[in-house]
Parts: C-alpha cells; structure tokens; sequence
C-alpha cells in the first residue's frame, strides 16, 4: 500500500511510524522537498494529515483520507461521494484536553487566577481586594450544549464538584433538553454555559445577541467547540458593561484573533487561544488513531471517526 | 447568655444573626467603640471571632472561644486548661473552597492559563509557543499529604479524572502511606504533590531541602495547607534552576510575602495569596457553624469542631 503522512512529526514519532510502516511505501512529508508533496498525495492510496484540499481534488488514487484534526470545514467543496474516497476525522481524541482547557478556565475564573496571575507580575499583595468575590464551582448549575465526548467528559469531571448538569443537544439519549424554548430557560438560570458543539447550520450563531442577553451578571459563558456559535460583537459589548459576569473562550470565529479585534480589550475573559487540544504527546495520539484505522483498512472494515457529511460531524 | 461577636460583618449578615439572637445579650464590634470591645469580650459567657489573645489571658467570664479560622497558633500560649474554656475553630469549613483553588492552580499549570493570561494582556497570540507544552492531569499520580477535610475533597475530585492517588498522613483509615521511607519514595515518582497538612511539630519543614531535591523537572508542587512545611529557600533555588516543574503556593511563610521574597520572582509559580478559603458567602458559612455549635452548647452537649491542643489540630 502507498501512504503519504503529511503530518509533521518530532523526530522521536517519526521514527516510530518509520519502524510500524516498514512493510509500506510512505512518503513522510519530513523527508521529501515541498515541491514533491503534492505528487506523493496523489500517488497514495492512503493520506494521512491535511493536505491542501485542491490535492484531493484533483485527479488523484487516494481512497482514504484521515484528518489530523476533529474540524473539516476546509474540505467541504470536495463531492465525496464522486471521488469514492473515505474521510475520517480525530473525533473524540480531544474530549479530556479539552474538557480539561474549560474546567481549567472555569475554576481560574471562580477563584480569580488570572487576577492573581497579574497580581504577582506586580509583586503585589492583592488578596483582600478578591477574597470575599472568589465563588466555589461547588453545587454550580451548568449548561453544557452538545452531548459529544468533550461534553461528556465535562459532565464527569463536573459531577465531582456535584453541579447540576443539564445537557442540550439532539441526541435523546446523551441529552436532557433538546428545544430552543428549553434552552433559552436553562441559559437564563445557569450559573455557566459551556459550548462544545461542532460547526453546522444548527449550530451556526445560536448564541445570538438576544439569547446572549439571557445571561445575567453572574453568568459565566464557555466556549470550546466552535467559534460559530456565538455573536463574538454582542458578546464583547456584554462584556464591557458586566452584563455577563465572564467568559473562556477557547475558540474565535478569527484565529489568531486580528490585533483591533474587541475582545481582546474585554474584561472577565480568558482566552485560551485553541491550545486547549494540545497536549504533550498529542502526535503520538493522532499515530495510534491512524495506525488503529489502517488495521481496519487493511482488513476491509469499517473505519472508525467517519464523516458523516449529511450530519455536518 | 452573653455573646461578644467580633467577626466583622456585612450589613445583610448582620442583621441575619442579630434576628436569630434576639433572645440574648449580644454585643457586636460592628456596633460599639473599639475601646470598649476588649470589656465586652471580657463579661461575655461566648466569643465568636478571632480577638487578640491577650483578652482571653486575662481575668474573663469566657466559658466557649468559637474562632472564625481553622488556625489557632495566635492562641497556643493560654492555658486552656486552667482557664476551663472551650475552644473551637472552623475545620472543615474550608475543606471545598481550598480543594477547589488547589485544582484551579494544578489545571492552570498544567492547561498553561497563567502563560494565556499573560498573552491576553499583551494582545499577543501565542497558542503555538504552548500548546506542545499543555499536559493534561488525566491519569496523572497525585500524592496528597494529609488526610484532612481539604485532602479528603482534593481525592474526590482528582478521582473524576482517574489520577492515581496516594494519601499520606498519620490515620491509617484515611491514609495509604505513614512512614517517612514511604514518603521519600512517593516524592520522587508522583507528578503532583499537594501538602494540606495543619501546622505541628511534625509536619514543620517536613519538605526539607533534602526532599525537596527528590522532586524532578516534571513535578507539580502544591501547597494549600500551612506555608511551614516547606523550606521556601529551597524551593525557590529549585524553580529557579528548572529543577521542579512547577509550584503553586496557597500559603507562605510570612503573609503577605515581604516585597524582596525570593518567590516573588520565580518562574513557573503560581502564587494563590491565602485567597482559596474566601467564597461569597463565607461570613454565612461562619456564622452557620457558629449557631450549630451555638445549640449544642446551650443544650450543654458536646461541640463540634473542638480543639485537640496535644495532637495540634
């Protein structure tokens, strides 16, 4: 079989993937002048990592594609069905470092990290002007929007703290409310509301200005899953005029986010600029999820974290 | 009965505990000159709230000193004995609030929020520098020094992310390791180490700089107990020279931290000022401890949260 691994890789896991492909012919993108690459895709019956979407447009052998991340909104012009090419994403890799970026940001926020972070910058002994505002996450209500594996994982972590957890979401049987009427309710009482939906026209701005407007100053808003969801210029305003009492967002509808953009200036909010996936050995992750399925390949079964595109996840 | 309340209240909370009162004689430090306290004090049959020790050395009517803090060293030179008075102070009532900036310090470390925060105030996009860096607690070996109410939560939370954890403290039905052998074992294989240890001969300068060393470059230390345990030299030279992972210090040595602390300037340090204990309602709290307890004493039955002076805690 023919691989072309576009992921760059340390050279520790590169030599790991070395040693299991042996019996293959795999161009490493590490090994091979750029000029070459585009070549070496076509070539492949397999790729593995995101190459250019105009490579797989083109007339090429590729018969599987598996991402190296969960989004794929960069190859949605490609018609799939006409290529006979199978797509599979990372889905379900990034539920605890995620779920982990929101939690960490949830307690930074309730026990004022940040400020206490500024504070030491300044050698400043501040903790009186803070004490008596830190909250206890401790019996917390939350929303969590999307019963996938990061807000599963959330739901885990968060029954630690014995929150009361309502999830909303469209499938009844990871999700407590699954209608806009309930959800406006439960964004209005909830103490955080945790985004860690993926990107489709359900999803698109369903943080609108107005039901962004059903947050209360005391309200914490998280968002970990698609920058899409949420109307960032009402956002920025509510957090101007403390409208809304802070938010984490791990993702922006502009990454990086442009320099004049307005919530950078926001007070009460962390962001955590998309390294919330990361984690120390999060290659050697994405190797094992493509090994698991290039067995399957092989063998003629099903992959696993295939793209259903009807769906949009 | 007679009550001298000197715990500093807020108006709401003042007027919640005069109206539950209503039946005794109550002097309030709210409400009279502050030359006239230590006389209060000195007539009342109870005191609630920590005054200054020498009150209580003297000739006094005091028969049950309810302090409004878990730490009681101001007090250590009265002979409670001799003076037939009850002491209690407020353990367990910061059991979840200190578990809870304990993880808040651990995830931001381990998430990199402190690094985010900094970005943010430079309006700098830097996800790239970090997000190899990020580590997640998942499955992460914690040993937790102290079997206490805040290590007690601290093992309960870190379960939900199936941390590995050792307790280490004197009772064996709250503890799985007792021995210093034991101890030095642990230190040197656990990636997070959190002290939530009370303030006694034992546990003083139980972090020497010879145990220390036994940390590694990947390590987290923790401390949210007393800032006695550590050698805060030591540390210092430690994170200055990379040679620990990191440290997140709820308490020190000297509160706040004199201006030219060698702390003050080490790298990979969070530095949490003594704020953990603090939530919104934490007068309420108090104030409910010291009405249970209140009860119990009037019924003359035992009281809860009682001082054992010989164990030290």
């Amino acid at each position: 079989m023919k691989i072309y691994v576009h992921l760059w890789l340390e050279p520790d896991n590169l030599s790991y993937l070395k040693s299991v492909l042996s019996e293959h012919k795999v161009w490493y993108r590490n090994d091979i002048d750029s000029d070459q690459r585009e070549a070496a895709c076509k070539q492949a019956d397999v790729v593995f990592g995101n190459v250019p979407a105009s490579w797989l447009k083109d007339q090429n052998n590729v018969r599987w594609f598996q991402l190296d991340s969960v989004g794929f909104d960069a190859y949605l012009t490609i018609d799939w069905k006409a290529k006979n090419m199978q797509l599979t994403n990372l889905r379900g890799m990034y539920g605890v470092p995620v779920a982990e970026t929101a939690l960490a940001g949830i307690l930074a926020f309730y026990r004022k990290i940040d400020q206490l972070v500024a504070f030491k910058e300044k050698k400043y002994w501040g903790y009186q002007k803070i004490r008596a505002e830190v909250r206890c996450l401790h019996r917390a209500s939350v929303l969590i929007l999307g019963g996938g594996s990061i807000g599963l994982t959330l739901k885990k972590l968060l029954s630690s703290f014995d929150c009361h957890i309502t999830i909303y979401g469209r499938d009844p049987k990871k999700s407590d409310i699954f209608d806009i009427e309930n959800l406006e309710k439960k964004l209005a009482e909830s103490d955080i509301v945790i985004g860690c939906l993926p990107n489709t026209a359900l999803t698109t701005n369903l943080l609108n200005a107005q039901r962004l407007r059903l947050l209360t100053p005391s309200s914490l808003l998280v968002n970990v899953g698609r920058g899409s969801l949420i109307d960032e210029e009402a956002l920025a305003e509510l957090l101007h005029d403390k409208k809304i009492g802070g938010a984490v967002l791990e993702v922006t509808q502009l990454e990086p986010l442009p320099d004049n953009h307005p919530l950078w200036d926001c007070p009460n909010l962390i962001l955590t600029q998309h390294a919330g996936g990361g984690s120390a050995n999060e290659n050697r992750q994405k190797m094992d999820i493509f090994l698991d399925n290039l067995k399957r390949f092989k063998q003629g079964n099903p992959l696993k974290n295939t793209i259903n595109l009807s769906k949009g996840y």
